[in-house]
């Protein structure tokens, strides 16, 4: 009765993280589209490009030489949104016109030597590399400043200019608006219900299991009951764990596992190197080390673009940024129809995309 | 000194109407962009197209056929993100599963019978018309509907797929995110302050001229001090005005004068029909005409998602979605720089664009 409710009238949702509502509006996707198609991906790669300033050897913007690395490689951000050492704007500021001196480090972290991989076609040995280097610059960086955001812009439809695949790390001496509203969100949860919001979604997802994406015994990914994006899905560990650099060696090798599936999953939904904003979420650091972080849990939100196909994307345009986000098909939607369908393929022909790299 | 502090240093500032922060990062323009780069819009839109479901006389999606309008031209929405009967989904819900109805009416309303022209490349009566019309929205859908969404998408890359003149219109039985975030903003900077914080930064503005690009005697359109995306505006008026349809006779003319002159410039700035979503926010209606609103103050937001030229976009992605967002170019670099150069190429030609229609 309830999933019929759903999927037959628009309704909104409630999204604890960030106390706000999302218009579901499933019957949307009736609507025909006559409007903006994107460029297919460049469909060549080659695995050492001469001119790509993120190769293994090769020269970039300051004239510095990349070293012959063989697995993650981290540099300073050529060109940084955050440098360490910017003056405070001084005090006495009108309440409409106020400031503050934003300090930090941009990192650009390389994944693997070649260009012509991804997170889902490297192995899971490589992706674990991946997964201890994030939780080494989070100690390392979160030593000293508060927030620490891991993020990877994926393909060029989501601002990523190029292809070699690579994450990015910006650390910050000041909680971004994003992670202020999730820490005051899991805080109050925590202190009306005593327990953490994410750890208490996981094992309500974990048994419901409507909205599943794939799963292990440490992992859980689910498109979340509050998706604004179509295909957004939640990461998180069934532990309760406050930051990536908490993970046990267990913890890190299944979460390679559950990563190399949820991304291989993506890639064959629209049979494409599946575009995506993606980033951790961990209790707070540097002053915050000291503090109680119990309310947080761990998580890693990923927020694909596309909407209707490969090149077809959601466009959170007018009314998106101007009143409530909409989305046009139920989250239970996507699992049921859509994911559904393609775990068979998947089943069948196993990691398809995997095929291209070893 | 301040002036070049903050166009070399990056630096937080303040939204006071959402409570958040935007990192500024002047020296990020500097960075090369190979990334993506967008399809130029088509070239020729005809004046009439038989099937073109927005023009006079044609046949809509649903069997409808449209008059022979010869103004603006009012419809309601053939795929509806919100429509007026959604049952309650009912009471006893878990707190991280939480859902409400949502009810409303979703309008399209043509600006004129011709798809080859757009606000600013019409005759200011005929913006006047529009004006008129969005006003006469506002009254009848608000007085049920506690909020009156009005809001263009303009241009494919924001999502429209109709290149006749054209916005939506939707209201519903909520207040959504945004506006209810403004609304707790102003609220709260008026009881603080005892007068309406966008009052009080009009006048300022005014003062300043800093960010000022274009002004008359009733309005007032500035790339704010806090502005996220590269050449977003606020358009104010400089009375105390609550709601579109208080505005006089005079100040609608005024708008319709300023509006084509922004729009104008917006062109004239890439040499390109330039694409943004626009929408108009003023004090909520329905049950809400009942209470104190006067924290209020009329204005529209344009968000263009230009960065570089007319085919490179501003990608609002990882850092952004994940963490806070992030500019490349200081709001007074835009005025200093941008626009300065541009109004004297207007001055020269007058209003280029203007000359394709009448
Ligand atoms: O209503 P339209 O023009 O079909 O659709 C457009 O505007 C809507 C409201 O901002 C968005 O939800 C859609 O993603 C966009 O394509
Ligand atoms: O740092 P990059 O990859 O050059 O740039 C990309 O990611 C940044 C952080 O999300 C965004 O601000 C840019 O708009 C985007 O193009």
């Amino acid at each position: 009765l309830y999933a019929s409710y759903t999927s037959e009238h628009q309704h909104l949702r409630y999204n604890p993280l960030r106390d706000s509502w999302v218009l579901v509006s499933a019957h949307r996707m009736k609507r025909p589209w006559a409007g903006q198609v994107e460029k297919p991906a460049e469909e060549h790669v080659p695995r050492y490009d001469p001119c790509n300033p993120l190769c293994p050897g090769n020269t970039r913007a300051n004239g510095e030489v990349n070293p012959h690395y063989d697995s993650t490689f981290v540099f300073e951000n050529d060109f940084p949104a955050l440098q360490p050492d910017a003056p405070d704007p001084g005090p006495h500021q009108h309440p409409l016109f106020q400031s503050k001196a934003a300090r930090g480090v941009c990192k650009v972290m390389c994944f693997h030597p070649w260009s012509d991989v991804t997170l889902p076609l490297m192995k899971k040995e490589e992706v674990v590399k991946v997964i201890d280097k994030w939780a080494e610059l989070v100690e390392e960086l979160g030593a000293t400043y508060p927030w620490v955001q891991i993020f990877e812009n994926k393909g060029a439809m989501m601002g990523c200019s190029n292809p070699h695949p690579h994450c990015q790390v910006w650390a910050s001496n000041f909680l971004p608006n994003e992670p202020a509203l999730s820490d005051r969100c899991q805080r109050a949860y925590y202190q009306k219900h005593g327990e953490p919001l994410l750890l208490e979604y996981a094992k309500q997802e974990a048994e419901k299991k409507e909205r599943v994406v794939v799963e292990s015994s440490d992992w859980l990914a689910v498109v979340p009951y509050w998706a604004t994006w179509p295909y957004q899905t939640l990461l998180l560990p069934r532990r309760h764990v406050l930051r990536i650099s908490d993970l046990t060696k267990d913890e890190r090798e299944d979460l390679a596992d559950i990563m190399k599936r949820l991304l291989t999953k993506y890639d064959n939904l629209f049979e494409v190197s599946f575009p995506y904003s993606m980033g951790w979420h961990g209790a707070p650091t540097g002053p915050y080390l000291e503090g109680d972080n119990s309310h947080w849990q761990l998580h890693a939100h990923y927020y694909p673009p596309l909407l209707r196909s490969a090149l077809v994307k959601k466009f959170m345009v007018g009314y998106e940024m101007l009143a409530l986000e909409q989305r046009d098909l139920t989250p239970e939607q996507v699992i049921s129809t859509t994911w559904l369908c393609e775990i068979r393929l998947l089943d069948l022909s196993d990691m398809r995309f995997d095929v291209r790299s070893y």
